[in-house]
């Protein structure tokens, strides 16, 4: 294992303090737990948490700003943040008008996310949650029930973000929230495995010429394996899986977000971003918006993601509302 | 070679055209030249122009936009631009009030972009260069006479464009640039080589524990090899390196850069910052901002390297004014 760390068993505390270090202007982390919250509480608006295992990032600290989160909590590499780091992730960011929790979809999260909003609950602070499951890759994986969330997830971050940051209601923020996960799709596949520090070694081996199509943000099984053919039939296939599951025909609109997994050169996010922008173009479909950078990553992982996110009238202002957090800005 | 690519041979086009489908609201490509200009030509400024072999993405295409770059030209993966192609975009960008180019240090680089400025200003545009240097690991390298020019770059890009939107005329815009160059540090370091594309195959090999301190962003060699030690040690070895270069002391003020080279994760980049920002603070040294992620890379390279700019008022107003570019965005 070739890794910048220093023990391997405080990677997650290391991180956090170097997040904290480089970045006092947006966020703070909270004495009590691994969770890091605006350094600055907002007031009079809808509190966003999300969160979940770490080796994701920027995903999800590096989203706690003005338009996006509230709080994120962080929880050791691949694994599901306890319930009361989440429990006091809503009490840190409530301030009267309600928590929206917004989850990935793995099992251990969905279980441990809901378990805080009982807890929550009892103490008398309105929660609601949505679950993200942008992946349209699998519909049952290791853990989890039902379709992965993945880099989709930045989207609700960002919408519902700016619906709390306009001064809207629980349910409205909620409301946005779910329509952006009802228009969200995302594929990925990947060239490489990723080393968990406390692991030691790749959790998997794919051969020489071989990639894995549909694989997940862990290290997950996807559709199949293959031999690597080219960026523009990689793209072709992750877009038609897409397009399968969602109705998004000539005339529409739509973001996309091209997603590196931890290795990919931007150069090759570029080259594929080129394909896609191509084939949604050549269906008449408006690209309103693209983002090609790394979102949601897999540690050192080899690979990317695709996710198109229809929009209307609504979720485009919501998007294209300002946003200033340190993994993500929008003027 | 496990690429999400076409045609090695046309990475260099594809990538073009991706970065212009991502980005249209703000730049475009000259349809005689592989220079990426703003989308809406500005008048009334100075131009700011850089460039230099791609693959060190998101320089400089990225850095096209309010506040940074005027051009950004782009030669085949690792190669400079030919003079022709600098010309181009020094015809493209001056309107009138000359171009000043921020050049990396690299023969190839510093010959081809002074041919082009004399091609200018035999053409009646005003020219004027500054020469980024600010790696301190070794004196002289492969490709490069003195030091060469790394991420310190970045820190050129952001002061002498934002002193260029001020409406400062081309020698005011020039002493910043060279101002910032004598005020930055940064050096660098390796777990891994990366592969050109159109080699195909990685330009050197590192042992399963052995590191390169120093390594340049094309794998020239830097200054010893050795087995990988703990983050601490390596980002404790940087920063000494850094302030044996340049007096900073007690009370200064200065931005720090930690810029991934391709494939080392968030999570270790924020692990070196937190030894990083400690080393500082314990000096006494004041940490004005500091910037984590990828911003000048080497394709698929695994390592980081660390720049520090010690700060005045005019260049900590410069760095803080607006920047609005696909790579880097300050508010």
């Amino acid at each position: 294992m070739k890794k910048l760390i220093n023990n391997p068993n405080n990677v997650l505390s290391d991180m956090l303090d170097g997040i904290v270090a480089a970045h006092p202007e947006y966020l703070k982390k909270l004495d009590n737990a691994n969770v890091l919250v605006r350094s600055k509480k907002v007031e009079n608006k809808v509190a966003i948490v999300s969160g979940g295992g770490s080796g994701h990032e920027p995903a999800h600290g590096g989203y706690v700003g003005f338009g996006m989160l509230d709080g994120a909590v962080c929880g050791e590499v691949f694994t599901s943040p306890t319930p009361d780091q989440v429990y006091e992730a809503i009490k840190a960011t409530d301030n009267g008008n309600g928590v929206l929790l917004v989850i990935k979809n793995y099992t251990g999260d969905v279980m441990n996310f809901e378990m805080a909003k009982e807890m929550a609950e009892m103490e008398g602070i309105k929660v609601e949650e949505v679950i993200v499951n942008d992946d349209v890759a699998v519909e049952n994986s290791l853990y989890t029930a039902g379709r992965r969330g993945i880099a989709g997830t930045i989207f609700v971050h960002k919408i519902s973000g700016a619906k709390a940051e306009s001064g809207a209601n629980l349910e409205e923020v909620k409301r946005v929230a779910e329509k952006t996960i009802q228009n969200v799709r995302s594929m990925g596949m990947s060239l490489s495995s990723c080393i968990v520090p406390a692991a030691g070694k790749a959790n998997f081996t794919l051969g020489e010429d071989e990639v894995e199509i549909g694989m997940g943000i862990h290290g997950e099984p996807g559709t199949h394996r293959e031999k690597i053919s080219t960026a523009d039939q990689v793209a072709e296939h992750l877009v038609s899986k897409i397009l399968d599951d969602i109705s998004i025909v000539n005339g529409d609109e739509v973001a996309v977000m091209i997603n590196g997994l931890g290795s990919t050169p931007y150069m090759e996010l570029y080259i594929i971003n080129k394909k896609v922008n191509k084939i949604l173009k050549d269906k008449g479909i408006n690209i309103h918006k693209t983002f090609v950078g790394e979102f949601m990553t897999s540690l050192e992982m080899a690979g990317f993601s695709i996710s198109v996110l229809k929009l209307d009238n609504e979720l485009k202002n919501l998007l294209d509302a300002k946003a200033d957090t340190p993994g993500f800005k929008v003027f």
